[in-house]
């Protein structure tokens, strides 16, 4: 996507000097911010913008532009493209609006134009966006009147709302941050969020991933990608609640996604997820510092209470906070009056009033080889301070770039020369010693993950040994035209090699009875049939039988549940503290994903479960487990041993490449996994399988 | 304390020419700011400073100031307060440093200190503190050379850091919030928390408490006095992990406050606890607003990607979103582009370029009776505006207070524009739409707190019926000179008439047999013993007996298992799928606190539980069962009927009685207590008790 950032030549098609035309302001973006290539206006009435003459059409420009930037009426775009594509342009930027979003007539001409920038190969961005921006570049070809500067930077941004991309543009540039690439979405008919991230990742210019999604057009695709990169993503992903999607830009064909998926694949992914444009500004800031290597801080500050503030904030992110060097208390007893500052970290220097003293303190701990980080609080009231505060706060800057170590600095000075401050510095301030530390852990946590566990995508494995067995009970299941009964789930179960407790489907009293005999007392009863698939709450199910009598008493109840009854299950009664639920379904977004769950009612009431895109591997599915909110449960706990998870581990890879090899498998829920205490064996109890109706693509018929 | 604020004539204790001398600064700052009264300045050589004599000491004034700020050498502060006294001086503000902080003789010093003012009645601020400010009267003592201009307003700042404090009046003073007075707290060795508190409530200057606290003083009145208060109350209580400790304020003395306490005695007042001056801002912005009757909001908005993240943390909060009325839709298909707006709530303001036309639109939006309160959010990058966005947000200011409703006002414009308008408002403006919406939904449950569920405090019930056989019980258990044993523990709930499943305590397998004949199989047994007190982890249990021959077996079990067996406990059998724990304790800081958990795992590996002063009443002790975090498990669950919690709430109540008339009893932990479905009768299982030993001035001995 070089050229849409940099190309060589632009035409703004779309271009006239009457007062109301838009395309002349994308004209004077681009001469005011200096971009550098040619430009060729193109639009119906010869004339001039900006001293450019105004080309007729594409067709008559004297050389092939490497971009087309298009603001006309909708109705012509598509053939704009066309002609676009005959002239050999590859790229373009279609800033109207007026397709999807405004009914069937917009439908139809977004068909047109996809059908136009397919013929020809051309990629675009839009339609119905505010377009592109590169401060490196100065490619700057918004239609509306910028403000006349914008701080360069490393930073991303792309946007699917031009005004949530411009807040965090204008955000960045006075934060110390500032950006690189700005793209506006828009209906991300052709480019998409996929596409562009792929792009960042390698682009050399760009250290941070912004993205303002409001739904995804390849999700799957997105998260996927997101999980291998080694740049941190920050994603605002909105439109989350019913109201919201109302209202969302490309509200007409979008399918929502579920919103605690897209949390779960976030967090799988490294992704950084916020929920506001200050957050967004928030994780920017703590990227552009140089990374934590580990949990070790010194904090100094003038102000005894915001250093208890932030050793409280530490605290909760578990820093350490090592000892200062005799270097550093030398230097600290050079400046400072006996006795009264205490010599520890966090260190209050409130009584070192010359500022230059400060910055070689903060040069003295960075030299420290067991302090990773600082966080210095700057505090001054005193307005006979301004100036040396001015430049203490931006000599600061270049300490955290030579010694390759984060220094959080927080600012707590008059407006005033907050204002001034933030505005000459090229290194993020803070405001809040919180939001500092704050910071600081998240960087941490992305960069120990970096280090720690690659994350893989999704590797393809191979057709797992029970593929084709599995294949066959999928296809013997659909030739009986009706959902898989409660014994069919478990025979696919024994298909897969998933240990469940013993059971066996009995169809009279007598065959219980062997069965139960067979398999040992206690034994539980279940009634199988259509209609009870569901119904596990409406009684079809008897537990702890532990004699032949009350095996026939509750044979005899059952019995009558259901007029379609197939058989009644007899199965070994297996008890446990400890269970899990694991399970994998096709999400109308995402694709085949699964999910694991702590049983009971942490599941039921808490909602405890994990969840990510199918297939994982092994040690995927047991992060899965280890990451679940309650996982303490399965810790040592009432006098219970390390519960073992290998098992559960197993099956959740076992489900997560089921769901994927067979899309036909609609949806897999085993419930409850009896976890025993390690050493032992998990069983499977239950499962229930939903498939979707056979139809003449499928290929397993 | 009237004086402290709006004194007639003030005396500073510490005045002289000399370069270094803090002393002027205050008597500078009460110059600049306007101070009205007579100011005294007095030191040890004669002088002037700003055009005042320097009187020698308090006795050479020509009348008795209402207040003296004093500001010398700690060595001769018992002495000055003593002559302040004498002078019938009785406020002071001690600004003086070098007590408790410095070790043993500031011990001695401030043993003094406290001496001297008692002797004359004398009340003081401090010591070791920056002093008092009053926007409302110019009486500005801090020792240090303040900021020209902080902006008036009705927050009271109280905070035992300076630091803290001047940031916290700093940004509330460019957010369009203000303050009124300023108390820079020290080491509370005389007006502590609670005495502020409990002024600030009855001053009809201020609207609106904050407190950054770093220890209680008198924290169990601090939180009783804030449940009455009508209003609201911000919290920043710092110092909360152990290397926050070593270097807070007043680390000498103060115990460490249970962090997780001090939240829940938060949450049951009402108090907003924040935990940052980002927070605190955000509240003080909060409750500057006029009040959110409803949940009904309008959204307007200039971007639609802005309205779709208000409507995403809107609909997080519950909030609704009436449609606009006839008369508003009229004004704006008058003034926008037919067919471009979509007219919903959220309203996309896009196409409406005139700002003059929003300002008549959120009149008509906040006349419509079931709009409760407004969100605009003003997005503005286009320099020409910066003139109309000025005026339009300053004009905003009045409607709000006109129908008092409040408007979220979110501006999202170049940082420039901003900071002029922050300046110039007198009014609150939100950088961030999430912390816009987030602060109506702070106010919505504070105002529907103040309106449903008046909190009462502490109401002294008189003594329960059971008061003297209680005490009786105590008694007689301090006579054996050890711990209370499990079935004394169970002797006292009955004697408190809590519902305890039957039991016996028995001596020989003859008499257990006996017992459980009586009570009826399946039993339990349980091991009783000094030894096995805290031991039921030792195999002292047995539960689940079903017949003689299995009570035989682990009789013999239970009784090797300790030497100093007293008996067994042979109970009958009660199971329940739902359990309560409810205890008390004296807490060394806050005094009696009673707790309810839900029991087994939730209240072991969540740690969800509820914490209150006590006693409580049913009310509370309901309203404590069902904010459990995990309250939804005592439901409809799993086919099981709404729980009773009639039986808990009761319990609780008895429990919080218990450890509020017996401060000798340390602790009581009543787990589990069986819950039954709606209905039946709960039942608590096992109990323990732990009492202080008794001493002499013991009232019950």
């Amino acid at each position: 996507m070089d050229p849409l950032f940099n190309p060589q030549s632009v035409a703004v098609v779309g271009v006239s000097t009457s007062k109301d035309n838009l395309g002349k302001n994308i004209v004077k973006n681009l001469v005011n911010f200096g971009y550098g290539g040619k430009i060729y206006p193109v639009g119906p009435r010869r004339d001039q913008v900006e001293g450019l003459p105004i080309y007729p059409s594409v067709a008559d420009l004297p050389e092939t532009p490497d971009v087309a930037v298009i603001l006309t009426p909708a109705r012509f775009v598509p053939d704009i493209v066309s002609q676009c594509g005959e002239r050999g342009i590859r790229w373009a930027v279609i800033q109207t609006g007026g397709f999807r979003e405004s009914g069937a007539d917009g439908m139809e001409l977004e068909k047109r134009l996809v059908e136009a920038a397919e013929r020809h190969g051309l990629r675009f961005v839009g339609p119905n966006c505010l377009g592109v921006m590169d401060t490196s570049t100065g490619f700057f070809v918004p239609f509306i009147t910028l403000p006349s500067t914008y701080r360069k930077g490393t930073v991303a941004v792309m946007a699917q709302s031009g005004g949530m991309g411009l807040s965090l543009v204008e955000r960045l540039s006075t934060s110390g941050v500032g950006f690189g690439k700005f793209v506006s979405l828009g209906n991300k008919l052709n480019l998409d969020e996929a596409g562009y991230l792929k792009y960042l990742m390698e682009d050399p210019k760009t250290d941070i991933i912004y993205f303002y999604l409001e739904d995804f057009k390849r999700g799957r695709e997105f998260f996927q990608r997101a999980g291998q990169s080694s740049k941190p993503i920050i994603l605002h992903k909105s439109n989350t609640s019913p109201i919201s999607r109302t209202i969302a830009q490309s509200h007409t064909a979008a399918l929502a996604a579920d919103d605690r998926l897209v949390d779960h694949l976030a967090r799988a992914a490294g992704i950084v997820r916020v929920r506001s444009v200050s957050e967004a500004i928030q994780a920017a800031k703590a990227f552009s510092m140089p990374p934590l290597r580990g949990k070790n801080l010194a904090v100094l500050s003038r102000s005894g209470g915001h250093a208890v503030v932030a050793a409280d904030t530490c605290g909760g992110f578990g820093f350490r906070f090592p000892p200062l060097s005799e270097e550093v208390l030398e230097e600290i007893r050079r400046h400072a009056r006996a006795g009264v500052i205490r010599l520890g970290n966090p260190l209050d220097l409130g009584d070192i009033y010359d500022l230059n003293v400060y910055f070689g303190i903060v040069e003295l701990v960075l030299k420290q080889p067991d302090i990773d980080g600082v966080v210095h609080i700057h505090v001054s009231h005193m307005p006979v301070e301004k100036d040396a505060t001015r430049k203490l706060l931006i000599r600061l800057d270049r300490l955290a770039e030579e010694y390759q170590k984060p220094i959080a600095v927080v600012v707590e000075v008059p407006f005033e020369d907050r204002v001034t401050v933030e505005k000459e510095a090229s290194y993020p301030f803070f405001l809040d010693v919180r939001e500092a530390v704050e910071a600081l852990a998240m960087q941490h946590n992305f960069h120990s993950r970096i280090e720690a566990t690659p994350v893989a995508g999704e590797k393809e494995a191979g057709k797992p040994p029970w593929y084709d067995a599995a294949a066959a009970w999928i296809r013997s299941q659909r030739a009986l035209g009706r959902q898989p009964l409660a014994h069919e789930s478990l025979e696919l179960l024994e298909i897969l090699h998933i240990p469940t407790a013993p059971w066996k489907l009995t169809r009279s009293l007598g065959e219980a009875r062997d069965a139960a005999a067979f398999l040992g007392y206690p034994v539980a009863l279940k009634a199988v049939g259509e209609s009870l698939l569901h119904k596990s709450d409406r009684g079809g199910v008897v537990v702890d039988i532990r004699d032949a009598d009350a095996l026939a008493e509750a044979w005899r109840r059952l019995g009558s549940l259901s007029a379609d009854l197939e058989g009644i299950l007899v199965q070994k009664m297996a008890v446990g503290m400890r269970e899990l639920i694991v399970g994998g379904y096709q999400d109308p977004v995402f694709g085949p994903v699964v999910l694991a769950g702590l049983g009971g009612i942490l599941v039921e009431v808490l909602q405890d479960v994990s969840m990510r895109l199918a297939p994982v591997d092994r040690t995927q599915a047991l992060g899965m487990i280890q990451g679940l909110r309650c996982s303490a449960v399965l810790g040592r706990y009432r006098g219970l041993a390390t519960a073992d998870t290998d098992m559960a581990a197993e099956t959740l890879v076992k489900v997560s490449l089921l769901i994927r090899h067979f899309p036909m498998v609609r949806e897999v829920d085993i419930n409850p996994i009896l976890l025993k205490d390690r050493g032992g064996s998990a069983l499977a109890l239950d499962a229930r399988v939903l498939l979707e109706k056979a139809n003449d693509e499928d290929p397993l018929l």
